[in-house]
């Protein structure tokens, strides 16, 4: 039986969760969720709160409500991301979180020197993990993919008694591939190394059981399907039975047993506190509860239900529209390796998601050489919204209506 | 011609700007400024703004508004710390800024891998500064002080042709005390080593000219008198011609010379952006652009003035007042070498310190063991408040109506 996008969102247990966003013009329809997700609508009275009475009223004793918060949100993270309360914190950005927990795990191994990663991975976290391994004498290994697969064989012959460390994006910020956590973790473990996934593109919108896959650590950052707002503070998490066996390379007071005691020598704290350093920024750090709990209401299967549909709508819708028009899938076809988003090619992308900003209202992501990527986040997103955006899509390629992008790259995450 | 509180208030030329900041109790003394510096009026409507329009109605659109923060910001500090405009970021925790600095001076040349600091450095430098020299093999010589003054002589001693880095805090988180950073600057440059500046309790407080002293690096908080707001990001330094020659040991994403070009290989941008790891905390940055804005509008050299004044004014009440009470001095005579705030020692500081919030309606700091610390934040603190403020103490210490402190120890930075 075939359902239509309105019949789709009338059927949609999540319809009504579009309404805790900020939503001012409803014919916008915005696919970049996956760069920086939409405001939740209790946000700017927290925020209000928090500047107002917290620090102009309260001052330096509103610390008492401030000093737990990389430790409360990551409890609120927690079962997002299938982690236990105490192994996750809300800190810093994604690459700082990356690169301690990276160097942490060389440190307690210097003889495995070796890093594996794969092309698709963010090119922060290959920075970062190229680094790591450079200051252990080591190197990074990238697995080359077909720019849409993970490279699961090549991963698997590329390991070996010299890597340290796995790490990989569960999903590919560009392809949208998924890799299978469990699996992928458990053949880092049988050659004896550790994992660290980047949950950046999958935490809020893909199924993650951190705990049940063994997986030892993970980092992600909080603005995208997470809703925590620009340049929110990102995770990291530690397996429980893991963090006491390795130190951060910057052992920073928040990370001390007893940071206001002010002794100089230093002692972290044990469990996966020992990985804070300085003092969170507080604004950025309340405005991310929202999200979370936004999130934690919904649960993440049944966001995941939906996101399934979502991009088998738009698969449908583009595999009738906009095929024809050169606008090729550079997204896996299987759903159970996809995310949340989907990459399509053409050799004038960047020109394509500009026509469709400044003429369509419709927002994607224009991500190099040729990639039009669409974020379907759920929360917010309708079938309705879907079927619309293609049809502008589609205008754009057959009113030509767009030209070669001549101006200066645009930068969006 | 002695003149009173009051009359000094008359005359202060930087009495109106107290009218900036939120003050909610008129009645309340809020002497610490150097934790937590007061709400700039205009921050709330910033932070609506920022939140329901940027974040809100232009979602990621509007990163063409944050992605120079940390440039945009700093170009506002440079003038505040005597710096050129393109040599400072405004960016992560003092702690983190302080590892990529440290760390980027002992690559450079590792046969100087050992750091000298004093003890009255901040305990969170104290552990990334050690932690750095052990990661290069070298270690970290902490310079015992007579714990009010810096200990000069003793750090010219320390130094020698192993030592790579020199790192101190300008202005001592515990006595106030001042450094000479001119002299001290270039007695690491005459044995060729390179000087860090902590400038936390300096920065918005003290005449500070990082250019004029040759200074190398320098690094601080934005949440003292900067009055950036709870966990207001951080800011460092590197001397114009210097950065090129460092690397980052976290070569993230934000110091790429073409960040969203998505590049496999990190190629460092030229200058200090090289600095920048990942995604700025977009809200916590905008909050900090009014403390900024009011301090250039005032000019350091006034806030200078008015500042030691009022430690004067402070320390003379003392002298009547307090001594007889048993509250000796922990910070420096004389005034050239103190910062903007002062702490007096007494073996039950804790429990005086809590009778003072609780009762009397002044916000101290304690410091252990024994440290009450008061900030004395010249932009919104009156002299009147000063008087007013060593009148409370006095009563609290003749009505003993404190009780040595018994639950637990608070926790105020």
């Amino acid at each position: 039986m075939t359902l239509s996008a309105t019949e789709l969102d009338r059927l949609d247990p999540l319809a009504a969760v579009r309404g805790d966003f900020f939503v001012v013009d409803p014919d916008l329809i915005y696919l970049d969720g996956n760069s920086l997700g939409r405001l939740p609508r209790s946000v700017p009275a927290t925020l209000a709160d928090a500047v107002t009475r917290q620090w102009g009223e309260g001052l330096v004793r509103s610390w008492a409500e401030w000093f737990d918060l990389p430790q409360r949100l990551g409890t609120k993270l927690a079962p997002i991301i299938g982690a236990e309360p105490d192994t996750t914190l809300v800190c810093d950005s994604t690459t700082q979180n990356l690169y301690r927990l990276a160097w942490a795990v060389l440190a307690r191994n210097p003889h495995r020197n070796r890093i594996v990663t794969d092309d698709q991975n963010f090119p922060s976290d290959l920075y970062v993990l190229r680094a790591v391994a450079a200051q252990f004498g080591g190197s990074l290994t990238i697995v080359a993919s077909n720019g849409v697969e993970g490279p699961v064989a090549g991963i698997q012959d590329a390991l070996g008694d010299d890597v340290g460390l796995l790490s990989l994006s569960l999903v590919a910020y560009q392809s949208g591939y998924l890799y299978d956590g469990k699996s992928m973790s458990a053949l880092a473990r049988s050659v004896g190394a550790l994992v660290l996934w980047d949950l950046s593109h999958a935490a809020g919108a893909v199924e993650i059981s951190l705990r049940d896959w063994g997986a030892d650590m993970a980092v992600g950052c909080g603005y995208k399907y997470l809703n925590g707002g620009p340049g929110a503070p990102a995770f990291l998490y530690v397996r429980a039975d893991l963090s006491d066996e390795l130190s951060s390379p910057i052992p920073g007071w928040f990370g001390h047993e007893d940071a206001f005691a002010f002794r100089r020598e230093y002692r972290p704290v044990a469990g996966v506190g020992r990985f804070l350093v300085g003092t969170p920024p507080v604004l950025s750090s309340l405005a991310m509860e929202a999200g979370l709990d936004i999130l934690n209401q919904v649960g993440v299967p049944a966001v995941r239900e939906k996101s399934m549909l979502q991009t088998r709508l738009f698969l449908e819708l583009w595999q009738d529209r906009l095929v024809q028009h050169g606008l090729s899938l550079a997204s896996p076809t299987d759903p159970d390796r996809r995310g949340a988003h989907i990459t399509l090619a053409h050799a004038d992308a960047l020109a394509i998601s500009q026509a469709l900003i400044h003429r369509k209202k419709v927002i994607p992501d224009f991500r190099p050489p040729n990639g039009l990527r669409l974020g379907l986040s759920p929360l917010y997103t309708s079938f309705a919204d879907i079927e619309e955006a293609v049809v502008r899509v589609e205008s754009v390629m057959r009113e030509g209506s767009y030209e070669p992008y001549r101006g200066e790259r645009p930068r969006i995450t």
